[in-house]
């Protein structure tokens, strides 16, 4: 998407510099830094510290990471050592294990002189496919937008809320919840997005800056907010991403998503989440008793980053001395709080049978 | 309650200087400052501005800067003037109103000359009935967390978990849902509390420095993490104050409280709510459609303050450029959600018959 009118991709693989860039999200919105990663190393940092974030653009990185090491090593052992050390950087988005699943496999079975380059090519498969797939979601749920702003007055904008970032910077391009909000800006629907702060990493300022960007209407609310705006009925869409989506419909997402779905059911706001197929864990039923939900450091919570009064990128200690924060970074929103699933397919009803109908290919593959 | 082994009151009238003192908490948990207030406009900066917070104590502020204004000018039009202007420094907690309409009926019956000292005498009586107030809603509490300590393995705490600060700071002393912590503390009865950071004021911190002085075993979690929790069997009680509680037992405080009481409903733990029985509004039965709730600025949602690096209090922007917060301070959790009302005089149903009950005489005076 575009930032301050050019055009970026999340990550993107240099072909004069033979580097893979990406934009590091630690800074933004403050800053726009873009660096490249080359060793295994970079690419287990770049995940793990959240300079690249989002379950589809970690799937991503992690294929640049596999072929960025089939340069040096194309052996059998170093995929085997990579899909390891790659895929223990974070435990809760699936996507990063689809990446590296769909990577092995396919590397496994060529030679190990053409390894560098049918990995380059593979990444950048993947990479293509997220942005295609994002597109298509996009196109999906700006038929849900649209039928909500008929049933409006023309000049009342579909106030739409969302929680974490879900946008561009999460995927390679498009994003998944703002995809939608992506095509009704450009097809002239009406928006206004309530968005999430997102405790404790404050990624809604990364979807603030996104918006920005093209000029959509929207507010930076605290993660605390939106239940009240439920109650005085200023939401009439709620649109997030997922980390991890069980077979029958349970959605693993941002921790506090749960909390937005809950007001959601209790005021009769529809509730939905916007996927790709690789965030569908097929092997999963259960998505509170089954997914590992990551804990990150507590430093998280009690250290806030900004930019202070002269404009530089800091942080500032919110807690008492002595007081620990505890940092769960996903929870689990059961399927019975979930209106749909929007997917590139369609949207489908977020169960067993809704997913198994649109994706009767994957399910048979996965299992 | 005490800081550092010495005790304190959050405001207190001294006798020497004649001064009104407080605690500043813009600056807390970070620095330990006391301000002295005087005149009508240090008494209504100090309740808008949040030095002072939290619906007792908003009440015993203005009782003694009603008393203040009344060494100046004992007259009728000074206390409607008063009244007036204090009144309208936060329009959510009815516990300010209350105490205001008290000094005002009290001062308007008895002869100028005799004003000053009598509504320096009442301020201080409303200050002491306070802390008897939540002296008692720390034993009627206790009593419930003994209950639920009973059902646990003895060496297991009981895991509570609240909102914001209703801890002795935002009263005159004990606090409303921490007294019943403090109580249990105090009988040896262990507990860990999960705090709610409470953006975009990061209350929690206020309430964590309390428990932390104590030595209580706690956590801050963001807003996001509750729900979580509840989820993992991870909280045993929420208990939570309120600024405004309506005769059928709808509960109006801090933003994000809803969303807690929604979670516990969802997951089976109890969501008890303590007060003081000024904080109930008779004239009100239906909080979400008659209670006001206060929009405060932006800024205290796109900038956050806290210690800097070198240990400075400072603040630091967290919203890009263009991006403006919106920031409704309040929200109602309607009674359906709420498990009991925890009262001075005991606990009982969140219903107008609970409330009957135990407060007869009080619905009568106010209607």
């Amino acid at each position: 998407m575009k930032v301050e009118g050019n055009h970026f991709r999340s990550i993107w693989f240099d072909e004069e510099s033979k580097a893979v860039n990406i934009i590091d999200q630690r800074v933004l919105p403050h800053e726009f830094k873009i660096i490249s990663l080359d060793t295994l190393k970079d690419f287990e940092i770049a995940i793990k510290h959240m300079a690249v974030r989002g379950a589809p653009l970690i799937g991503a990185t992690a294929a640049f990471g596999m072929a960025c090491q089939m340069r040096r090593d194309p052996s059998d052992e170093c995929i085997n050592i990579s899909w390891e050390r790659l895929h223990r950087t974070r435990p809760t988005a699936i996507n990063l294990k689809w990446a590296l699943d769909r990577c092995r496999t396919e590397l496994l079975k060529t030679q190990e002189k053409t390894r560098a380059e049918i990995s380059m090519e593979l990444a950048k498969k993947i990479a293509n496919e997220d942005v295609e797939i994002n597109r298509n979601i996009g196109i999906h749920g700006l038929n849900i937008i649209q039928e909500i702003a008929r049933r409006k007055s023309s000049s009342e904008p579909v106030r739409l809320l969302t929680h974490c970032n879900a946008g561009w910077l999460a995927t390679v391009d498009w994003g998944t919840a703002t995809s939608p909000m992506f095509q009704a800006h450009e097809n002239g629907v009406p928006i206004h997005v309530w968005v999430d702060e997102t405790r404790p990493r404050n990624q809604g300022a990364l979807t603030s800056w996104e918006l920005q960007n093209y000029g959509i209407s929207h507010n930076y609310i605290t993660d605390n907010a939106g239940g009240h705006l439920m109650q005085h009925g200023l939401v009439d869409m709620i649109i997030v991403g997922t980390d991890r989506t069980t077979s029958c419909g349970d959605v693993c997402n941002k921790i506090g998503t749960y909390l937005k779905a809950l007001a959601a059911k209790d005021n009769g706001v529809p509730f939905y989440v916007a996927l790709p197929s690789p965030t569908i864990d097929w092997t999963v039923r259960n998505g509170v008793e089954e997914i590992p939900i990551e804990e990150r450091v507590e430093t998280e919570v009690s250290w806030i980053h900004g930019l202070d009064k002269s404009g530089r990128v800091t942080k500032v200690k919110v807690t008492p001395d002595g007081s620990l924060g505890f940092n769960p970074a996903f929870d689990v929103t059961p399927a019975k709080l979930v209106t749909g699933l929007i997917t590139e397919r369609g949207v489908c009803d977020a169960s067993e049978s809704g997913l198994r109908a649109l994706f009767p290919d994957l399910e048979k593959v996965s299992l």
